[in-house]
């Protein structure tokens, strides 16, 4: 998947997110992926259950991934964060 | 997957969670499903992801999903909330 199809979530309100999300379908993308890391995982989630709930029906989930990335902190060690991408395809 | 197998996620720390999901695979269950709501949803992604890659390696994502439920609010309507259910087995 391009990566002009990947919203990635952050800390402002749910709502811009799912504009985004939506944005990219009206677009002509048939897949789009919304990945999180860390807290933003539960927005995530949220972000993708109101676009296909209220604005997108036709689309589903083709895949949801967990996983954990290693990030680099502050202290020259490294930090264990979780992270999720949701697929969601027409 | 009978209710014993399933332990859900709250606000205590992470690895309370954790140790619960373990101990579930060493009584010899070879399924075990978390699940959470809302905020505790990023903490879910956490547990699984500690328990599979630290605890009980040969443990493998069987499935991840996502939903909406509708809870009774105090105000007598309804709110919506995410939830999430992660299926371990191995």
């Amino acid at each position: 998947m391009a990566e002009e199809n990947t919203v990635y979530i952050g800390k402002k309100p749910t709502m811009n997110y799912v504009l985004a999300v939506v944005s990219q379908v009206n677009a002509g993308h048939d897949d789009v992926c919304i990945k999180a890391r860390g807290r933003a995982i539960s927005r995530a989630v949220d972000v993708a259950e109101i676009v296909k709930n209220r604005f997108v029906q036709e689309l589903g989930y083709k895949d949801v991934k967990i996983a954990t990335e290693k990030l680099p902190s502050l202290d020259g060690g490294s930090a264990n964060v979780s992270s999720i991408e949701i697929y969601l395809s027409k």
